[in-house]
């Protein structure tokens, strides 16, 4: 059974979402029965891939579904514990492969948890009035604020170097020193003991922002959210849009979601995206709520990617096809380049989307045809792809076009702050401005490569031929040496706390996820909850 | 048999050093039988760590012995063959800790190439008239300008992904990226070309600098480096200092360099530095040569780092310790912040041996005790540390101080470029500020706590037993998890070059240099040059 990441409130098992006016509150109540793995027990709140699945849909609800909530508050259901981080068995028993997707995907959802603060007005405050280790405390580090309760029990911990052999890489070590700016011999001292810290040291420390005597939480808890939501600027009295099931149909090799179709060739390891583009002029997003092409396309793309990346992990080239007008891309880009709340979750939507392309470690190469619509924000696709091959002829109907537009030069940063653009052109931006000069233009394969915009231009005699050289060449090289490469390419430039976490950290996490000290049969994941004590490898690298 | 990082010109096996008024000529010249494992020949220009021992030896050379040399050509000896990379038997035999220090030794050696033309006034000439492949083309990477020969044969090449499954780990990637900026669907073209880029083309991707017909290449080289070495503030008519053989005595599992000893605890697992002061006020380093306490202890800890790094995997933990008389380190200090380019030579050299010590694998504890003299340079040792603790008494005799000078302001920057001081206080500018308006004052473990530049101050009573505790709970971690945790909390806020490479680069690479696509019983690195097509793993992660 593939790993399925479409879901709704109604079959949630782990989360309650509850709203009142201005504030949501989500709350952590995992079943621990309700484990993607089922000999997995998801005790004290910990969390597997499932969970987490869940949480990305609250997150994307409270942003479409909810415009009038201007705070969300994250606290458990469970007494005793706020969240105990990643489950250890579902750890020790994942292969690499899930382990890596795991992580990618609860960094997205907690980089999503950050984005809503920064640029959606609905800051996240994390109310821990219980012990939150590794993943869990990983989890209020997402968000804008952390409150701790001042009791005796109440601790934030990342245990997972001294209980577990492993990082805290959902973020954990980024954040401490690059979000709340801990002095790192502190940020050392706390991520070697297994207890966590507590109480006033906790604060002292800037490991949360606030302490509350246990006497005074709810009313404390409840001031800060309102003083939160005062200060969003999401509309208070909008009605948001319903995020109704997702269609898509697998039918053997053959997935198939509104405007986008992905055919999976398992003898060429590749799946081939075909997206298309509107079908006419857009209409009004609020009456056409999940039907609007900006919207359903992204959901589309979205759900693709994250099918693909867990479930098809042998297929490791996409190709990006497009088919379209691309008046009409444009079109459907100005009409959510200004405008509401909705436009703007629409935006930030493509704007997760391509950078969840970003960090895919997939080949992606993208072909320009006759018929297609690389346009806007479809022409990141183009950009998001290792190479662009563009085809320099018209083959019966119009010419392969591109078509820039305003959304390639700001809607979409990477997640090193640069547009795609910009990340291309880092020695020359020059050719930036002269990208600018095109906007609206169809260009086609000559220009395009006199822009620098596409890899090659080839000509239609050559173009089968080529595409064909280029897709086997890459099934031929190895894998993981692709993954590598690319995941280093691909960030040009500045980094930021987000393409740390992707880089540097998950990196790390990814090489001592390989490492017997962790992962072997005496390793500490094995090992975990044993009686018996993991056995190390002792020498350093 | 330890390998030994000492070496001198007359012992070299692999180059050819000609210094000709203000332009040195290195020659590549490979002894094919003088590899470090026997059973790799080093053909074709080939290296393993002790070709590239000995490069280290060159760089240092050039910058102490030669003052009046201006620029550097780089040059392979033999024909046909500029440079061929990495020794790919040595690669595919080499255990994973080898691997990975080779990496970081060969990546610390280009970025000193980097810094002689960045800082010291003494660029590097890339004279590529042959293939330079792999770690070849890399090597040339490192060079301040690239000459190519424009013929048939000539050529630049990345081939690690498509012929090995590897990375070009030693900066290629970053280098392409960040220093040359190339486009990155150029960069992948080029990374996946086994056979490399030739004449215009790579002169139009700015994979190098200068593209000079055969008939003409040995007048434009000479035009070139002399053009380079007009650029030189060197001093031409000034007279270097001899790098005579540094001592060493290793006596059990005691290590005795000038002004330091290194214990080994094997049961321990950690190894005790001991770095003494000066026994004077300085003298004239000109007169003192490698006498001269700044360079002395420098040379010293630089090859006590190596020594350990490769031969001592097991010792985890390094303990920093001092002994002497702050003052008369202060004073060393000020012989060396000013002046002629010596003393810009030995404080270059400090900065590259504290950034050893940043990317070292090995948990680091500075200890500050009654009788150490942890000032100014000395004290980047306790900021560089994950860990510092404090001697609150006097015991005996004066109470434990550290002391801060100039040079922890800006002479010792680390990779990131900012100092070690920026970098803990990174959430916390006034805390910079504070500690400079500190310089000169002896301060006791209160103050010192106070101003937050040590972890803890410790009550003499207690100072056995917590270091003993501190020091026997680290040796009981996973030793993999603390490099990885290290490596993240030691590099707060903005990243370089450098740290890139040392970030993302190394550390997918050392990820891959896991994988069985590459180091299995069928992966690349095993099956290289075998006939035989190595198998590969086809899932991405």
């Amino acid at each position: 059974m593939p790993i399925d990441f479409r879901t709704e409130p109604a079959r949630w098992r782990h989360w309650h979402l509850d709203v009142d006016g201005r504030v949501a509150t989500l709350s952590m109540d995992v079943d621990p029965a309700g484990g993607i793995f089922p000999d997995c027990e998801l005790k004290l709140n910990s969390y597997d891939l499932g969970v987490d699945i869940e949480l990305a849909d609250a997150v994307q609800r409270l942003r479409f579904e909810h415009p009038e909530v201007g705070a969300v508050v994250l606290r458990s259901a469970k007494p005793g514990i706020f969240c105990a981080g990643a489950n250890i068995r579902m750890l020790g028993r994942a292969d690499h492969a899930h382990k890596v997707n795991f992580c990618k995907f609860t960094n997205e959802t907690r980089l999503a948890i950050e984005e809503a603060a920064e640029v959606s007005g609905q800051p996240w405050l994390a109310a821990v009035a219980a012990p939150a280790a590794g993943g869990g405390y990983e989890l209020a580090l997402a968000c804008a604020h952390i409150m701790l309760v001042d009791d005796r029990r109440a601790t934030v911990a990342l245990p997972e170097v001294p209980l577990l052999g492993v990082l805290p890489a959902t973020g954990g070590l980024t954040r401490l020193t690059d979000k709340r700016r801990i002095r790192r011999d502190r940020a050392d001292v706390f991520c070697t003991t297994e207890e966590g810290v507590r109480g006033r040291r906790a604060l002292e420390w800037s490991l949360v922002d606030e302490l509350v005597p246990p006497s005074k939480w709810d009313a404390a808890v409840a001031a800060r959210a309102a003083a939160l939501a005062a200060t969003s600027d999401r509309p208070a009295a909008a009605r948001g849009i319903a995020l109704t099931p997702l269609q898509r149909s697998i039918a053997g090799d053959t997935i198939t979601w509104p405007h986008l179709t992905v055919t999976l060739d398992r003898p060429g390891r590749r799946a081939i995206f075909l997206l298309r583009g509107p079908d006419g002029a857009p209409g009004d997003p609020h009456a056409e709520g999940v039907a609007f092409w900006p919207l359903a396309a992204a959901r589309a793309l979205d759900d693709a990617i994250l099918h693909l990346r867990v479930n098809e992990p042998e297929l490791g080239l996409w190709v990006l096809r497009t088919e379209g007008d691309p008046g009409l891309v444009a079109a459907a880009d100005a009409a959510i380049a200004a405008g509401d709340w909705l436009a703007r979750e629409i935006r930030l939507f493509w704007r997760r989307v391509l950078k969840r392309l970003d960090v895919s470690s997939r080949s992606l190469v993208a072909l320009i045809e006759p018929g297609s619509c690389f346009a806007g924000t479809l022409a990141e696709l183009a950009f998001a792809a290792d190479r662009c091959l563009m085809h320099a002829g018209a083959s019966g109907n119009a010419p392969a076009t591109l078509r820039l537009g305003a959304a390639n030069f700001g809607a979409c940063p990477m997640g090193n702050g640069l547009t795609r653009l910009e990340t291309r052109f880092l020695g020359a931006p020059e050719a930036v401005a002269a990208a600018r000069e095109a906007i609206g233009q169809a260009l086609d394969a000559e220009a395009a490569e006199a822009l620098g915009l596409v890899t090659e231009a080839v000509d239609p005699i050559d173009w089968e031929d080529t595409v064909r050289l280029l897709l086997d060449e890459r099934a031929s090289f190895s894998p993981d040496a692709l993954s590598a490469l690319e995941a280093n390419l691909r960030f040009a430039g500045p980094e930021t706390m987000e393409t740390r976490i992707f880089g540097r950290l998950s990196a790390w996490q990814n090489w001592v996820f390989q490492r017997p000290s962790a992962v072997g049969e005496a390793g500490a994941l094995r090992r975990y909850g044993s009686g018996t004590r993991p056995e190390f490898d002792p020498a350093r690298v």
